[in-house]
């Protein structure tokens, strides 16, 4: 399934950790916080498991998870708007 | 619809442009860069002209449609996860 994961990590080497774990679980780096790929359900559990080991309580990282017709309907303003086009690119078996 | 807002937005006169224009189009913010509602598909349509008139090119803005399947799947890790308690008792009717 699409998952966009997007988070707000204040301390450097914690932030790096998650975007390494994001990356090796098979999520595209598409903005400085924003990534996204196609995971099937365990794999995203198991992010989900690795992201609970490393986030702080105040920082924070969301994954939502998304289907087709919400994707159609998700707007992207400024710089981020590549991302819908590089997602959209990057999961073609989603597509 | 259930619609998120995420911003990164590094000019702090325009971040505060994006969040009160947010806050008026009903959005509620349940952290400091995330906010979410319940919106017809018109006021979305307006929200999104409207950011785009204050976002820069570097900046970004997600406007996330979410069905409620995708919402029970959504995960949150940190500080966020108050976000989707918060979301389900604001958004009553949606729910």
């Amino acid at each position: 399934m699409l998952i966009w994961a997007l988070y707000d990590v204040s301390d450097d080497k914690q932030r790096n950790h998650v975007a390494k774990v994001l990356l090796n679980a098979g999520l595209e780096r598409v903005q400085y916080s924003v990534f996204v790929g196609d995971l099937d359900p365990n794999r995203f559990d198991e992010l989900v498991i690795a992201a609970e080991r490393i986030v702080e309580e105040q920082d924070s990282v969301y994954f939502f998870p998304q289907c087709r017709p919400d994707f159609d309907r998700m707007r992207i303003v400024g710089a981020g708007f590549d991302a819908k086009r590089v997602a959209s690119e990057l999961l073609t078996d989603f597509f």
